[in-house]
Parts: C-alpha cells; sequence; structure tokens
C-alpha cells in the first residue's frame, strides 16, 4: 500500500507560469507531447513515493503567482508550505515584483526550468528568479521536476522533526 | 447589399494593450481624438468590405493578453482564428512571457502602433513582439489597423480554400 | 473636533504596488514592524489635520495599478481625485505600461519609496516612475507618506478654489 | 475605363536603394521569385486605380539616393512630389547623410522593407530612415509597397484640395 | 510667542551647492523667482515654528563644502549638530570627494533638489550623495527645504532627550 | 545483494576542475565538511543502485580536463563512457578551450555547481560549459552530483539496449 | 587695388558634403537663409584680401569627396593645394574610406561645421574626420569658413617662402 | 594711432582653467614655447585693433571660474561683459557644476582648445562646456584665442548699437 | 611557352576600394613603394602560371563596388568569374550595403587586407566583409593577393570540370 | 631528386592547440575527415619542395604552448627557429600569457585557423593572438597551412643570407 | 647620532587629498585609530633614517593640490623637490585636471592608498593618477607611506649625484 | 653575522606566473637586464636581514600555480608559509580558477607586478589577483619584490609570537 498524506506530511508548492499550459498542445517537435496534466500527474506519483504531497498550479498572470507566492507562507491551517518550485516562464527574466515576493519567503526555493535556457538567447540567461533560489535545475524537461522534488527532501524532513 | 459573416468567413482578431481604452479621451493634442471604440467600428466596416470578420478587444493586464492569444488557436467552435493584429502599447518592449504566447501561435501576426515608435525614446525602439510577427506597421494613426487587415487578406484568404 | 470631510474636501489617491501588503509581516528586522493598515491609517489622520481626503489602495497586479490610474481621472462623482502617490514597488523599474498610463493623468503624481532606492541594488535605481512625476520621496519609511500628502497640499488646494 | 494621370495627379516618389535590383534573380529560396520591374508594374497599377502617380527607381549608390530626395521637392514643373517611399537596404542603418537629407524634407516619407527587419541580425534593427518618416511598414514583401502607397493617400489628397 | 532658541534647541546645517546663488536672479522664467535668501527665511520660520534651529550656507566651491560637512561634526561648542541637508547642485553627480566627506558623518543627511532630477538628463539621474543619505527629496521647488526640515524632526528631537 | 558491474553497465565520468580538492579542508563555515573523497564515494554507492558506474577525477589543469574529455570517446576498451558530468569551477566561465573539447563530445553533458552559481558575482554567471551541456544543476551542494546522475539515467540506460 | 591671383599665391581646397548645396533653400528657420554660393564668395572674397585663393566645391558622393582629397595632393600643374578645408557634413560621422584619404594628405586639415556638433545629438558627436585634422571650428555658421581661412594663413603662409 | 578703450567698448571675459598657467615652462616639445602671458599680450592687441577690450584670467580652481563666470553678468559698472571665451582645460570634461554656471549666462560664449582634443584620448572628446557654447575652437595653439574674438565680434558688436 | 588564356580558363575577379589607388604615391615609408598597378602586374603573372585569369579592378565609390559584384554573377559571356578577392579597404567596416551585395554572390569569395587589420585601432578589427567570406588574408602586404590566388585555385578549379 | 635538409635550411615551427588532436576523428560533416597527422605530412612535403624545415607539434595545455614559444627562440643548437606559424584555437580568444609569451619573440608569426573565425560567434572573432602577428589566414581549412608557409618563405629566406 | 638634513639632502612632497584630515577621528573600526599627524611623523622619522627630507600636506581642494603640484618643480630655492608621493583620495576617480597638472611633472610620482581600492567599489578602481605614476601601492594602511618612501629612494638619491 | 633561518622563522612563498622566466633574456630595452634569478638572490638576501625566509618559484602553467597556492597551506612540516607574494603574469587578468585558490587561502598576499599595470592596455587594468589580496605593488621593477617582502613584514611577524 502506498504512504499516506497525513497532517504532518510535508507540502511542497509547484507554480508554473506564462504558456506552459500550453505545453505539449503545441508545436510537438519542439517542445514534445508531454502535457502538464501528466507532468503534474507524475509529480504526484513521485512525491507519494518520497512521502511528501505537493501542490500544483499554472497561471498566465504575474500578479497571481505573486499572490500565490505570498500565500505560500500565510498558510494557517495544519498543512504549512515546507517548500517551493517555480518555474515562472516568461517572467523569470524581467518581474521584479515576482523576484521581491520570493526574496521575502523563508523555506527552500527551486528555479525549474524546462530547457536549458543558460544556452539559449541571451535575454533569456539572465534569471532574477535565481538569485532568490537554493538551487537551478535546467535543461531536463519534465524530469526537471521529479529531480527537483528530491533535491526538497533533505530540506523539508529535517523541518517537520 | 454588402458582404454576408458566415461560418466560412475568415476571422481576425484584434488585440490591444494598456491605456488604449483612453484613447481620444485625454490629451486629444498629442493622441488626436480618435476614440477605440470609433477604431474598433472602422475595422468592422472595412472587414466587411474585404470579406473577413474581426473580434476587436482591449485590456490593461498582461496576463489576459497571454489567455486571449492563446485562446486564438484553441477555438473550437466553426470559425477558427485566421490572423492576429496586436498592439500591445507598454507591453511591447517589456513582455518576454507575452512574446512566448506569440511565439507558439502557428497564425499570421501583425505588430502594430499607432505611432512611430521608431523615432521615439530609445526604451520604445526594442520590440520584442516584431520578432514574432509576420511584419511591422507603425505611425499611421488608426489607419494603421486598416493596413494590417489589408496586409492580411492574402494570408487568411488563401487559408480557407 | 476634527475637520469633515465634504463634497469639496480635496481628494488624494494612494496607490501601492506588489509585496506592500506583507510590509511587517515578514523580516521585520529588514523592513521594520509597520504594517500597510497603520500606514494607511496615518495617512488618513494626517490628511484630515490637513484638510485632505485620501483613498487608500494595495494590489499585487501590474493591469489593476494601470486600471486604478486610469480611474483616477474618469471620477464622475461630485468628489474628484486632485492628487496621486504612489508607491509601485517592483514595478517602479520595470513597466512602461504603467508609466504610459501614468503619463496621461493631468494631476500631480509623488512617487514615494518605503527605503531609499537609489542606494540599492543597480536594477532598482531606475525609476520609471520617476519620470511622470512631480517630485520623488524616498527613504524615510512610513514617514514618506506624510511628508508626500503635505508635499502634495498646495498643489491640491489651489485647484479646488 | 480606368482613371487617367492628370497635371493635377498627387505624385508619390518610391525610391529603393543597393541591391534591390537583383531581387528575384538570385536566391530565390530565400528572396522569392518577385522581380523589381514586377514590383514597379504593381505599384504602377495600384496607384492608377487609387488615383495617383507614382515614379519607381534604384540606385546602388548612395550619393544618388541623395540627389533624387533632393530633387523631390525641387521640381519645378507641373507636378511635384507629394509624398515618398523609400527603401534603403543596406544604407537604412548607417547612412547619416541620407538620414540629412530626408530631413530636409517636408513631405510625408514611409520607410518600407521587403523584411521585418526587426527580427533579424541586430545591426539591422537600427533604422536611421525610421527616425525621419510618418511611419514603417516593414515584412509583408512586394505588398509592402502596396500598403505604403494607401498609407500615403490621405496625406498626398488632402494636399491637392 | 515663538518658541525660543535655546542651547538644548537640536541645531540642522542646510548646505548649498553651485549657482544656487543665482537662484531667481537669472532665468526666472525656468526657475522660478524665488531667491536663496528668501528660501533661507522661510527655512528659519519654519525651524523656529518645530522647534530646531537651522544654519544656511551656499558655495561655489567643492572643498568649501567638503570643509563645511567635516565641522558639522566637530563642533567643540554647545550647539552641536544634529542634522544635514544638503543641495550639492552640480556636484551631486560628480564629487567622489564630497561623497567620501558624508559617509564619515554620523548624523542623518537628505539630499534635496529643487527640481526632479529624475526626470531629467542622464548625467544628472546618477547621485553619488543619495547613497549616502536618509533619503532624497526632489522636484518640490523650495517647498523641498521645508519638508526636509519636517523629515528630520524626528531623528533630530530623540538625539537631544 | 547489490547489483553488480558488469561490461555491460553503462559508465559515466564525473570530472571535477581547479580547488575542487581542497573542498572541506579549508574554511568549512563557507564551504562545509564534505570533502572531495566523500562525494566521490556517495556517487560510487549512489550509482550502483541505479545500475550504472562512475569514474571520478579531480585536476587544477584546464589541459588536463581536455585531455579527458577527449578520452571519454576514444575508449577502445569494452566500456564506452556514455554520459560526462562536469563541475569545471574557476574554468567554467573562462575556457574557450575546454567549451571546445565538449562541443566535439556525443554523449550528454550535464553542468554541475556545489553552490548557485546564478546568484553570486557577475562574472561567475556567464557559463561556457551550459551552453554545450543538456541541462544545469547548481546549488545544491554534494547532492547536486547525485541529482546529475539520476539525471543522466534515462540517457545512458536506452543506449545499452 | 586687390591683391592679385598669381601663381605663387598659396591655395586652399574647401570642400563640401552631402546636403550643403540645399542650404539656405530649405527650412531657413532652422538654418538660416545663407546659401553655399554666397558663402563661397564670401570666402573668395576674404581670400583675396588675405593673400590667398580658394577652390569651392560639393558633392553628395562619399567617392568623389574621396576622389578629390586625393587629388588635392596630386596637382601637378603649377598651383599645388596647401591646405584643406572640410565639410564633410554627413560622412563627417561615418565614413571610414573619407578618413583613410584624409590620412594620406601631408597639408594641414580643418574640420568645419556650421553648428555647434558638439551639443547635439549623440550620433554627431563623434567626427572621425576630426582625428585627421589640424583643428576642429563648429558652431559659427558661414563665419567659421572665414575663421577657417584664417587658421591655416600661418601654415600656408610658411610653406611658400 | 590705435583705437581707445571707451565706456562704451564691448567687453570679452576670456577665462582659463587649471595648469594653462604652466604653459610653455614645462615640456617645450609637447606644448611650445607661448607662454599664457604672451597669449594675454596677443589677446589684447588683437582685440584693440578690433575695438573690443579683453579681460584676461587664470585659475586652477573649479569654484573660482563659476565665481567668474556668475560675475560675467552680474558687472554693475558701465562696463558690461558681453562675450566669453572659455578654456576649461581638465574641468572641460568633468564639470557639471561649471557647466550650469555657463548656461544661466545670456552672452555667447565659446569653448577654446589649444590642441584637437577631437583627436585625443577618449575621455578628452566628451566636452561638458561645448553643450552650452555658441561654437568650438580646437587645434590651433594661442591662435585659437585670436579666431575666437574674431568669432565673437559680429555678436559683441551688434550688441552695443 | 607559358599557359594560355582560354574560354574555359576559370576566372577570378579582384575589387579594390577607396584610396588603394594612391598606393605607393603616398607616405611611401609607411605603405611601402609598391604602387597598385605593379600588384595588378604580379597578380596577372601567377595567375597565368596556376592556369586562371584575373580581372583587376579599383574605385572610391561604394556604389561601383555593388555594381561590380552584381556584375560579378550576371556574365552572359563565355567566361563566367569564378572567385572573387576583395579588399574592400575603408568600406570593409561600415558597409552593410556592399555586405548584402557580396552575400548574394554563390561563388567563393576572399577578404584580404595588405595590413593586420586586426592588430590596429579597434574600429578596423570589426569586418562586415569577412562574414560573407571564405577566408580572411591579413598583414603581408602585395603578397596577400598571391595567396588569395592560392586559396582560391582549389575552389575555381574543379568548377570548371 | 627532391632538396634536402640542411643545416642551413630554414626552420620554421608550427604549434597545435587544443582539441586539434581530434580533428576528423569526430563531427566530420562539421570539421571534414582530414586529421591533423595528415596536415602534418603536407606540410612536410609542401616546405620540404619550397627549401625549408617544418617541427610541428599539439598540445591541450596552454602553458606547454608557451614553453614552445620561449624556446623557439632559446635553440643553442644550429637550427635556429625562423618562423611561427600558430593555430591556438580556444586559446586564441582567451590567453594573454600566450600572447605576452609570442609579443617577446623576434621572429615573424602567423596566425592560422581552419574556420573563419570572423564570421563565428562573437566572443571568437577577438584575437589576442591577431595582435601579435605579422598576419592572419583564416577559412581555408588545411590549406591555411600551406597558405602560411608559402606568406613566411620571403621571411625566414633573406634571414639566413 | 641621527642624519642631518642640509641642503643637498633629497626633498620629498607628500600630498594628501580631501577627508584625510579625518583620519583617526571618525569611524575608528572602519579606518583604524591612526590620525594624519602619526603617519605624518612616522614619515618625517623613516625619512631621516634613509636620508631623505618629507613635506607632509593635507587639503579638500582639487585647485590646492594643483597649485602644489605646480610648485613641487617650480622651487627655486636650494631645495628641489625630487619625487611626490599622492594620496588623493576622492580626486583620484574624477579629476582630469589634477592628472594633467600631475602629467606635466618630471619627477617620479607614486600613487598611494591606505586601502586597496582595486577591490572596492567600481568607480573607485578607475585611478585618473595612477596613469600619472611611477607605482601604485594600496591596501597597507599607514605603512603605504613607508613603502613609497623606500620606492622612492634610489629615484631621488641618483638625481643629487 | 648575519641572522640565522631557524624552525621559526616565518616563510613567505613568491610565485611568479608565465614568461617571468625569460626576464633579462630578451628584449632588454623594455625589460632591462635583471633576471629573475638574481630578483630571487635579492630577495634572499633581504628577508634575511629582516628575519624571514622566502620560497621563490616561477611556473608557466596555470595548474601549476594553483597547486602551489593550495599547498602553501597544507605545508605538514614545521615551517608553515605565513605570507604570499604574487607576480602572476599574463594570468592576472584571466583567471578566475587562480582567484579561487588564493581567495581560499587565510594568510596576507600581496599581488606585485614590475610595471605599472595600471597605464597600460585597457586589458591589463582588471586585475582578479588584486580583489583577493591585502594590498597591490605595481610599477618599481624587482624593486616592487623588496617592497612586498617589507610590507609582509608586520603580518608574518605578529603570527609567531
Amino acid at each position: 500500500m502506498s504512504p499516506q498524506i497525513t497532517m504532518s506530511t510535508p507540502l511542497i508548492w509547484i507554480l508554473n507560469g506564462p504558456n506552459l499550459n500550453m505545453l505539449g498542445m503545441r508545436q510537438p517537435d519542439l517542445y514534445g507531447t508531454t502535457t502538464l496534466p501528466s507532468i503534474e500527474e507524475n509529480c504526484h506519483l513521485h512525491a507519494e513515493a518520497r512521502g511528501v504531497a505537493v501542490d500544483f498550479r499554472q497561471t498566465n498572470h504575474e500578479g497571481v503567482l505573486i499572490d500565490w507566492v505570498q500565500k505560500a507562507s500565510n498558510r494557517t491551517g495544519d498543512q504549512k508550505v515546507q517548500g517551493l518550485i517555480i518555474n515562472a516562464a516568461g517572467y523569470t527574466h524581467t518581474s521584479v515584483a515576482l523576484m521581491d515576493a520570493l526574496l521575502m519567503l523563508d523555506i527552500p526555493i527551486i528555479d525549474v526550468h524546462l530547457t536549458n535556457i543558460f544556452s539559449r538567447e541571451s535575454y533569456r540567461t539572465t534569471s532574477l528568479i535565481a538569485s532568490t533560489a537554493l538551487g537551478v535545475i535546467a535543461g531536463f524537461g519534465q524530469n526537471g521536476y521529479i529531480l527537483a522534488i528530491d533535491a526538497l527532501i533533505p530540506h523539508v524532513k529535517q523541518k517537520i522533526i
């Protein structure tokens, strides 16, 4: 029987930015056929196996991303968010406002990208998000999300105990 | 009798960005007295005469523009969008997220501006939108929208047949 | 007895951008323990004493800020907005769209910042907002809002008469 | 019967710069099979239908382009030039001398390019010509010339009356 | 009866840099008709009302400004300087030496400018002084001096007690 | 019983550049107490569990790193290298020669860094190595090596079959 | 009786670049009503009075300017050119080829401009010609040519003897 | 008999900046053997012959230069200054304060330099003074002062009448 | 007996840009005493010995160079041009128009320079021509032309067969 | 009978930098199938025919290249090196140390590259080596080595006599 | 008995710029407790032991520094200055005028700084003074003055003989 | 009798980078006739007199320099290194790897250069080494080594006690 999510299960939020909802639905030759729902499902399966829970979200709105980041530390219920994985897509390179929101968080943040942004156009190689993050994982497609969950495990597990 | 819009009439979306709803209502000496509704009306009249239909929208929100661009290729009804005219105003120069959304579209895009942005302040001469577009039309006031519709005709007409 | 707000009382709008709602709730050692509601209350008290009224707002959304700026000159009721104080936080440095909205306003604008942004990271020293403003006040914490109200007094009072 | 060119027919000059005479004769996969003479012919036909006349020229020499621009306002005969369409090709990005000549003109100028120069190499995105023009049209191939004629119509027509 | 200046009255120095002595005497259409002596008088009146004293000075010499800044913390008499307001004019943007002198001060400094320097020529937007100051006030004409005195009050008052 | 390394076990080379041999031996408060041998040991254990083998090396010499990269595809024995993990440390940002060697490889490369180099000094944020890599993992300390092995698994496993 | 031009009269060439032939004929409010022929006449009169002769030329062609500069030292007749005054207009800032031709000359060169180019647009403040010249005179309208002749006198006179 | 200086003789001030007092006394191979006093004498002789008077000054102090510029328009006696020639030497390139003082003057200014500064080190080619001046004369040694006086004549003479 | 030029002899055009006609006639200490005609003669002799023919030209006009490049692929006679050697001199670094003409050619191009331009002034190290060429040869004086002919041999010979 | 290498035969060293040993062994579609040993053999054959000898070397180590350059002028035997051909590959663009070593040599140096580096990525267009060389040859594949030997002949031959 | 200062004792001037008079009197935790008078005393003691004399000065005025530099080579008495040590503090990075004065000196100059300016803020790493100096000593506190005296010894001693 | 080196004598390492072994052997007019061995000998003599010992080394290899820096703090014998003097020559400006190694050292470092690198070519004025050093000494030839030893004395002596 698979592990159960309980009140004490560490919770990780995975936030996705603009256009990621289109994944796998357009230009499959460039971005592959994986869709965001299938990535979400894999994240849930992998998290469960590792004893953590994930909350997976997407929005095209910069302001909504900021709202979510603020809520990530406001949770008044029994399940506090203990780690944040964020793929801010196009906002990664331009949003000082989102960067400010992340700077206020006191939980570990991982900056994830499907492609290796550091080998693309020059305006993509500056990541405002990266400067707020514990670490960066880029270039491994949907597998990057799985690796990011693994990378957070030692940080969220030790917090519970 | 004027041509009729039918199910097979090619559809063009015209998206307008922040502050364009204020057109003609403030600083008429600088921006003229034309209002956005009158531009919309002229676009409908001209489109009808050329045998195409237009859907004309405005928003101040970057995220809403991205939502619309994504929907432009998702239309599941009988009238698929076959061309996009966009005047992203202030987001033209800063929104990588909007540029990403446009890059995913497989229909022709035209980047329109009321004024000749290439002879204005330096931070306005870089257009992220232009790099995703078939072409650019700038400096002709509301007439730029009419020219953009004409520029799209050969591209949307051949698609129908 | 304190002065009363009447129909002829000059009205000032105070707009606050992203993450300012978190003030005093996180990292008190860095940002102090003052909260945005307490700043709002002080602004109301000070404005009343000076014979003006304030409308105090906050949002994380760039588009909402633009909506508000546009409305500041559209008020059709009896109380027209006569001055604008804006702390656009992270959008201060990146939003050409917000700058365009402010450029269309014909009332005095003051660009306020809690910290002295001109002595911080280099990407914060470029203020697109400042170029649209009557003046800039930065580095005085919540007192900056009080100083900004005082700075607007001669401009909003003479308008009424 | 088609309209006739008379002494009072508005005249538009269309100037083409270096290498445009090679159009359609080399690398047809890159630049298409349209030749400059066929563009010229289409311009004449379209102009006639719109009630204006065009004078269409090409040269590889920067000095000759400047001579022509100067002559555009010197015509002493009965047919004065009332609008200028210019595709300066390679000189678009480097010729301060040509820009100076255009700045002296008091008739409307349109900066036309076959390709969307704003999505090409960086040294092509700076257009010295654009800063002297009423507007810019780029990316629509030979159709750009037709659109430019249409864009000039309201300006040259009102001058005659 | 107005408050009296006593030995325990907090003292603020107001230093003015090059060309400010010409205020109101040349180009009144650009700089207004206010003269520096009238600003000085208003500062004295306002300071008296707020229970502080001011010492108001002007010089065209960079070295003299540095001498004064150094003396501001050297006063051996009974009236120690407790706050500094400085409008360094043209030296604001170039004087590393003046900046060094200010960095050595342990009293609050306010960087004041008559005009909104942040919306002027680019070589004026870099303020070396600002980086040493508690805060910046710019764009409010002579009223900026009054606002600066108010901004210093909480800092100089608490020092006395 | 743990899996055995056989001739058909996929082989991964892990190359470490200058100063990494000092890890854990100097400034433990900054770089932690983990030593390179202990990282190597953890890599062997983790690789064994995942059914792959690793060859772990360190050098301070740019030329030796290039020699190794060249050998990674020259192995004439029965165990061909099928993936490369490289932490080039200080050479990451300056060595065009090493980048050229990596560009010649036809096996997947991962660019690993102990710290989040993208939030450090600006001359460290340019990674010549990243442009040759499948992906980048930075900021997770020694765990980054483990994550890199996991990221290579799908690439090296499918090669064997 | 005025001095006579003889075989031994020192000869100065005055070369004028693109668009200077339009002087006084267009935009008289900006460039004044002086024409190039009247400047030429004044130069002849002034030169005669100073005992030198001038040869005054204008062209819109960069190549022709280079031809002339080359000829300036090739004259095989009895009257060798002994000084060069050049107003290269738009080519001043861009022509490396013209600069190369001037670098080959072994007679004194003066770089003249009607307007004060050093207070205009930034792309005009770089003068390739200036680096080849004895000196620069800018901002005195047609009088600049007269001053340039005077500045050459000591150099061309001493050559004759 | 030479012309006499009377109350109505136009007066020109010639200001010299740092190190010019050393002229001719050090490195004669580089700067020539002319001394500043001999330049002053030549200026007086030439001015007298042209019917104007000159007041010739030198200082190493930036503040003194500013004092003098301010006084140039303050003269309350019968001889008002009608033109300013300034060689600010090293302050030419760095003094925003001196530039501000010159901007306040309403008499013609000429920016003079002994050497052709536009062909020297790059930090010397930016002249803050030039942007305030009627014109620039550089590269003619002491003769530049004589040319500058001639260039001012038409401006100061017409003022008297 | 030397080889004969026949209809099937491969033809190479050698184009020379501005000022190269002055070679050896001015500043022999800097540029040597070799003249362009003697270089031409050596090229003919060397070409004959290698079984190819050369057509050697010079012009000071940018437009003429473009005309020639266009003609190089238009030859309708029996001797088609099979290789191009170009020393564009001053136009090498600035002419986008010439670069465009060369980009349209489908024969091998060699960019030759008498001096080693890569060790000279910085504005000479950017060669627009080089980006269109098969290769670059610089720094060997007239011998560079001979080396360029040799470098073209394998390319033009294999074309004939 | 072929010429013999004797004590008086001029000696040329040909130094090859990092990764050139991989030539022809990887990515033949990009770099061709020629190997470094075959280039070496061709160099020996060609040198022999021209009456000179070559010493051909390759290394991946920057320090070894410097050692060799230093030895090139230290040879104490009877055969002194009289010319140096160097293809420093990746070190071409980054090694100030290698540049320093070459600057100390008093024999002619030629900077050779297989590809036309001036039309590749921008970080490859800066050649530190070029500034120390007699000339540059780039873009002709292995033939570039042969051309470089020819280019050295006149320099090494005249040294012997 | 210590050495005596006689007429033939070499003389070194040590000039100190703005704010150095405050040394040790403010922020002792940052700048140490050493005062300028104690540095002066140590310089005298050390100089005496080495057989040279020093003249130690400080000023906050740029113009005074220039006056002193000029006087350093003007001394008409029996003790000529033979070496200059200068710590120009804030003027180090901005004063072209001071640099010009130093360039005119024909005695050795040493540029001294208490702190290692080359590891501080970027605007401090550009030293205009350094380019005029024999050498630079930075980062050794007051000991830097002692080292500078030692560094001058071989230069001033050989002058006397 | 000179002081003796004992186990407790402080030890200073002096590391020299590429090409310094050639000192005095090539271009004596530029670099003088002093050789590295003679510098080494002077260092030993001076160190002995000051009661310290030196270990003097040179290499052309970047990796070897790093190895040595690492060993400088690893010495397990009785004589620990207490200070480091490094002249990294060409690696000074490019080696991030060497800078990293120096950053790990906890003993004082001095950055020495024979020439005044801050007045040479711009690519030499950026010293990565300087940012890791206690101080910089440049421009005094071999004497710079002696000054560096003196500068280290107070730091290494106090460590022993």
